[in-house]
């Protein structure tokens, strides 16, 4: 069967426990993003801007809209901090350009939480098939698959929500292959997060439309003249999941900085020694990251996220790299930390995949020790909650943390929206 | 000066009065195509799904919205009957993506007409700009260029109406370059005119957002990941015009049938002859046209859009192929039609161009005559006024055709979009 075919078969499909369980940590996550992307000035008059109707579904930062509207302001200030989870098989951030669609849509439609997250998980591991059947040339060329794949994963989960037979579920994936659009010529801009929220109304506005009696290609994404064909995708075969649901490899972002820099800090996270007890440190990285994040002397907040030496000292001196206002231009000066910085080394070692990062300290009693950390390595839900439960009060304080995290276990939609206007 | 600087300069540039006398007759044609296609009932669930919110800009069939909002609805539905203007070398309809951008954000902040037109004649020439610049391999694949060259000059149009500066214009284009979408895959389908409409709505949002402060790629349209290098488009060196305008070369569409055949009916409509007085008729026509627009013997109302014989009879028999409602499927069952098109030969002949017919008329008393058509020749703008009142008096009515023929040439915007609600 054909991707689009699969894709409308799935959007029935029954959701396993383990795989909504993932993506109940990541709705916590990412409205924590949110919550704390809402802060950022710049996005301010941009937010204004959309605040033209009145409706049920909440906007971070406060105020509520239409669905559709909500949709893409969730999905533009979620991804502001480019703090929300990835995915490395989807090569992209699977819940930013889902979870405000279905957000949105369950507000709108007083659809119970369970159901609203069975939908995102679905949406999630439909973005993932999609961004694997449009594999890395898709992706190489230019297109920004955050954006390109999620918006077919959040077509998937608001015909879930809005419960499409299947003649609308393909209408609404034929309308999504004229509106799914994003390039990676915009990362470093606002316009990369609102590729995010474009790609979270799209789902909104196809699945509505189809419902009202939309038409559109028979295959939008895999025909002859279709999204896949016309946006160099590879059309690489994919398969339904069974048990083991590809949401399970969800990547949490744990520190506010370059992602290449996380199996490091990972690996420090264990080191338990006293600064001033280091000799020298050794850094060992897979090369391709050597022109990402190796900024040897970093001068602004900015520049501390694109380097090893400084956030390994950081963390070294219990500045908490999960912390944003840690990522100050005041760190960047930091004498002590610009002191132990010096006695770092970086250096790349083609042994190592791209998750993985070896540390090599040695004290000054001459005692060495070594430690490795793989981001893919398993975690259990609990060790990954706790985690998260660190990152977010880290990001929005305790008391709002709490409320979120109670609101998110206690299965109440109302109470999570509350929590976007922040505190 | 690359493509983008070029279009940041033209945002600023002086109409010339020839050009935008062009663009006052394309609005003529473009609302009466709109006010038709508000008829269409297959898109009023649709057209109801998007009344969400009050505001200014009035949209086809009647109500009012925010300009967005109309934008996306006033560009579905007046390309719902594929009967508005068109350009060869844009490879696309030219006014349906820009005018409801420019009508909708003009009655939003209540620009006079003459200024709305001049900032439309921009969008237009903007667009066939983009579209030469991205040229037939960005077609051929498979991308709709009405949408996708349509909603950068949708921008640039959008941008001259709310007076951005250089700086927001490059954002705004960079934005539109995120946005710019629409395969070709859907044409047959609802989603077609939909592509039309979302460029229109591009054109819209992304200006407000530069406004509103959204920053994009410096260059979204010509950078190395931008929308060409992603889009296929082939970069073809463009100048922007001086004297003339690219806009003096749009097509109107007098026949409410396949463009292949308007040649051909053009050259008949100088036949002047009874049909009692016909022997033969022979058609002959470029090859291109053999598999699209030839079917001999139409069983429907659609079918006779693309048959060169029954129309042709209709046209001899004095059925205006300007009436939509001509083509029904009791006009492919008309005896007398049915009778004469029997007299009809069809042939390809590779001398003649995609927009030349040759038709040769044998009366019964011996007498041949020769009658040609080009439709690239010039006509004069009264002509093209004239042909124009007798097409929309066709499509709505003479005392609707008037109302609204007064309201463009007396410059009066409220007066042109009190026409929208049709009669």
């Amino acid at each position: 069967m054909g991707i689009t075919g699969q894709l409308i078969k799935f959007a029935q499909a029954e959701v396993p426990e383990k795989a909504a369980a993932m993506m109940r940590l990541s709705l916590f996550d990412w409205a924590a993003c949110g919550i704390a992307g809402a802060q950022e000035p710049e996005f301010a008059p941009f937010r204004r801007a959309q605040m033209v109707e009145e409706g049920p579904a909440h906007i971070f930062g406060g105020d509520a809209g239409g669905a559709a509207t909500a949709a893409l302001v969730n999905g533009t200030l979620s991804h502001a901090l480019d703090y929300d989870d990835t995915h490395f098989a989807h090569i992209g951030h699977p819940s930013v350009a889902v979870l405000p669609t279905v957000i949105a849509l369950a507000e709108t439609l007083d659809i119970p939480l369970t159901d609203a997250i069975d939908a995102a998980t679905l949406g999630v591991e439909a973005s993932i098939l999609t961004g694997v059947w449009l594999g890395r040339a898709h992706y190489q060329v230019g297109y920004h698959q955050t954006a390109t794949a999620g918006a077919f994963g959040a077509t998937v989960a608001a015909a879930r929500i809005l419960g499409l037979d299947k003649r609308e579920v393909r209408h609404a994936l034929g309308l999504c292959a004229s509106m799914a659009s994003g390039i990676k010529e915009q990362f470093g801009t606002m316009a990369k997060p609102l590729n995010a929220g474009l790609a979270a109304r799209t789902g909104v506005e196809v699945a509505l439309w189809a419902q009202a009696g939309m038409t559109a290609a028979h295959d939008g994404l895999a025909g002859e003249l279709g999204f896949g064909a016309t946006h160099h995708g590879e059309a690489i075969e994919v398969k339904l999941p069974r048990k083991d649901w590809q949401i399970g490899d969800i990547s949490h972002k744990f520190h506010a900085c370059c992602h290449g820099l996380h199996a490091m800090l990972e690996a420090l996270a264990n080191a338990k020694v006293e600064a001033e007890r280091i000799g020298a440190i050794k850094i060992r990285t897979h090369p391709r990251w050597m022109s990402v994040c190796n900024n040897l002397t970093p001068k602004t907040g900015l520049e501390v996220k694109f380097s090893y030496a400084h956030t390994a000292a950081m963390t070294l001196l219990g500045h908490s790299t999960g912390t944003i206002s840690n990522f100050s231009d005041e760190m960047a000066r930091n004498p002590e930390v610009c002191a132990l910085r010096d006695k770092i080394e970086v250096v790349e070692d083609d042994s190592l995949s791209e998750t993985q990062s070896l540390v090599t300290l040695t004290l000054t009693s001459g005692e060495v020790r070594r430690l490795r950390h793989d981001l893919t390595a398993p975690m259990t839900l609990e060790a990954r909650s706790e985690k998260l439960r660190t990152k977010v009060q880290a990001l929005i304080g305790s008391a709002q943390a709490e409320m979120l995290w109670q609101a998110v276990i206690g299965n109440d939609l109302d109470a999570v929206t509350a929590c976007f206007k922040g505190a």
